[in-house]
């Protein structure tokens, strides 16, 4: 069952994390409760709290914590040494921040009230904003930490700990943080927990990860918002300009039409293509949990490789003129939207900004004007398969739940794991507990009961199989 | 000068209207702190309020008016007998309500606080929302009337009086009632005060109107909000199929591309174009006022004619997804728009919305829905050219301006003059005193203080004109 330890038995530690549950639980319940929300400039008190309460716990449990300022949210960075010195030194990381709660008027239960509720599974979920993004996620790694320290006294490998607050804002302090700080902040590879399971029995690994480029781009036309009728069939509508250009970032095939667009992306190989359709993953049942049927992409691929290996340009919000009740013929002098584009393989974040900058001031009109507005930008990752710690850490899993852990691609980005590798030479090894139906971003998420508890255990079985050498 | 009275003499009328001009602009002030917004139910009240004071306003110079209470916002009644037996019978129509202030931070003053400033031109402005439009109008009249009954006890013609409540919010309550009160509200000709005039110096009478249909589309795709790591690529975005849509509207020449939109929409007469042509207006001029330089609709057509005599499909309003600070990698479960069309000619708004929603349903995807919400419409207008009211009107008009009244067209809707017709069978004729940089329906709405005041003047002399025969 276990793996040789580095002399501190890993049997005791698992029944200390479950004798500890219900305490942990009420420990995450506090984290959940602080609204740190770090896209909204209102919620920076929330941030910083949450980030002084995380280094409260991890002063509690041995580590040598601070809050660390930025010109943002700040981080909080925590040492601890690990019991054997040739065990690997470790460095995980977590955010603490998450994702607005709007529309409110869709949350069943209060966003930040977690509660336990049974799911219509019949499973125990912890509801509430951030409890699978990331907050939830991040416990895990912390509450096994606490039961090595309080059955042995110490953690089996050295342990640096960075926790953010601004992943979901684009992480604008990341970068100049890990440049300021590579030297303290350097380990053999990090522990990134912010990912799924294939499904609820089922960990996962996740090797490849698409990265992310996010713009605002806004319109402007007349000086003032117009009245339809005297002006309406001459003067120019940012929303028709603005439409025309995100209806022609895809042809009918759904692909992405911005020049260039596709430099840097290699066909998946055929043996990965046929592992993943092994799965039996279908259409109907991706998208059938969310009130969908039809793959709306690029055509001819399957929705695991569209959503693991291929990039998209999504527009993930829209407004323009008036939008209130009632109704009111303007035209609006001004019309934005912000544009995502998921990269995978060798695609250049900044060649794809640029060319899709591009892509849009061809298309405004002469007497028009367009401004874009950057929100982050980070290349794809893929993981080398062959490593031997993802081999220790994909055991390490098996051991822990019913079924074998498997090796996958992801949808979402962590750019942080782009970070680590160009700017501390380190790869990420990126286990999570989410489930694809935690509702992440969305109204009424939730964090399977299961997860919190086998996700602690998990991260304690990986620690002594990395410690085992 | 003045022509030839059916008893009332016109030119002591006229002087107490220059003597009542500071009084008249306190009165107009009062109406316009009133925040009347039809569209938004929470200003109710002030609409109600807006009501009861111009009844008070009218039973003051002798009108046996109420408040008429509707569904929606109460409409305002009131009867005076004329002078003479034969003098016409006219109904004045005008309305009290204005449109939402938003964004009300690009305001320089406050939009519910009336003052007197002085224009870029150095011209006297009354600024405040609903000044141009159409408050500030509709108390031409009424203090052309106070000036009648102040000098001669009586009005020259039978008057009735309807202000509407509910112009700006699509006027739902506007046909039932003149349906259940046509016997009342039958005259000989309307008299519609809600238009522009050519220019500063220049009144105009117009005789064409653009119809108006408005719809809003909600498109549905996945039961959430999605997050566009996961899903991006293979779920549906209901902003991608909107903007499909919306760009599919008008092709690369500006035409409306719905099926059978052309249809009852005549060439414009060939001497009628050359008459527009010679009014010197150009689309640098036409345009340059508002920041902008070329025409956007229908190619190979002048700024007039584009603005008078053709049909049009605008979006007023788009909103879906995130769109507050920040960036959030969100793929909607759902985006909607505004979008209204201008009718001329024969043009059927109910064709019009059944072809246009044809059109939208097409194009929605089998696992997504779209729904429709109806926001108003009215056929365009065509007023005879000949009439002698009309000549009458332009007459009157030409003795109180500097330069001699207009026939023109008109861009907007004003669907009470369709109602008039097809109800009650009256012609309107459509005289107004705004002017082209009023800003109604945006930011910094005003009106000038010259049509305020010459603006009770035509009307005296417009009264005059009709009463003798």
């Amino acid at each position: 069952m276990s793996s040789a330890t580095a002399g501190l038995a890993l049997d005791p530690v698992l029944k200390r994390i479950d004798e500890n549950l219900t305490d942990s639980l009420k420990r995450v319940f506090e984290l959940v409760r602080m609204p740190s929300i770090s896209t909204d400039p209102g919620y920076a008190a929330d941030c910083r709290k949450a980030a002084e309460w995380l280094v409260a716990q991890l002063k509690g449990i041995g580590f040598d914590a601070s809050v660390r300022d930025t010109p943002g949210h700040p981080m909080v960075v925590a040492h601890h040494e690990g019991a054997a010195a040739d065990a690997p030194h470790v460095l995980f990381y977590g955010h603490y921040d998450v994702q607005p709660v709007d529309p409110i008027e869709l949350w069943d239960t209060e966003p930040f009230q977690p509660a336990i509720k049974t799911g219509p599974d019949g499973a125990k979920i912890i509801t509430g904003r951030g409890t699978a993004d990331d907050k939830g996620q991040l416990m895990t790694f912390v509450e096994a930490c606490r039961a090595y320290k309080e059955i042995h006294g110490g953690l089996p490998c050295k342990v640096t700990i960075l926790f953010e607050g601004e992943e979901e804002s684009g992480s604008p302090s990341l970068k100049p943080f890990l440049d300021a700080n590579s030297e303290e902040l350097k380990a053999d590879f990090a522990l990134v927990c912010d990912t799924s399971m294939w499904d609820a029995n089922t960990p996962a690994i996740s090797t490849g990860l698409r990265g992310l480029v996010g713009e605002e781009i806004t319109i402007q036309a007349a000086d003032r918002d117009l009245h339809s009728g005297y002006f309406g069939g001459a003067a120019a509508n940012p929303i028709h300009i603005l439409s025309k250009i995100l209806a022609d970032m895809h042809d009918a095939d759904g692909k992405v039409t911005i020049p260039n667009f596709y430099e840097g992306v290699d066909e998946t190989p055929k043996e990965i293509l046929e592992q993943w359709e092994n799965l039996g993953q279908t259409a109907e049942k991706f998208l059938g949990e969310i009130g969908l049927a039809l793959p709306s992409g690029e055509k001819g691929r399957s929705v695991l490789e569209l959503t693991w290996a291929r990039p998209t340009a999504e527009v993930n919000g829209i407004i323009g003129g008036y939008t209130g009740e009632g109704f009111k013929t303007v035209i609006a002098a001004k019309a934005s939207a912000k544009v995502s584009f998921r990269l995978v393989g060798k695609q250049d974040p900044a060649a794809i900004r640029e060319n899709f900058r591009e892509f849009v001031r061809s298309r405004i009109p002469a007497d028009c004007t367009v401004s874009f507005h950057e929100h982050g930008g980070s290349p794809g990752i893929q993981l080398p398969y062959d490593s031997t710690v993802l081999q220790k850490a994909k055991d390490a899993l098996s051991d822990e739940w019913p079924n074998p852990a498997l090796m996958i691609g992801m949808g979402g980005s962590i750019p942080v794991v782009g970070d680590f590798q160009t700017m501390l030479g380190m790869d990420s090894v990126l286990v999570g507990f989410g489930l694809a139906d935690d509702r992440i971003h969305s109204p009424n998420e939730k964090y399977a009961l299961k997860s919190y508890h086998k996700g602690q255990r998990s991260w304690a079985r990986i620690l002594d199989a990395l410690a085992a050498g």
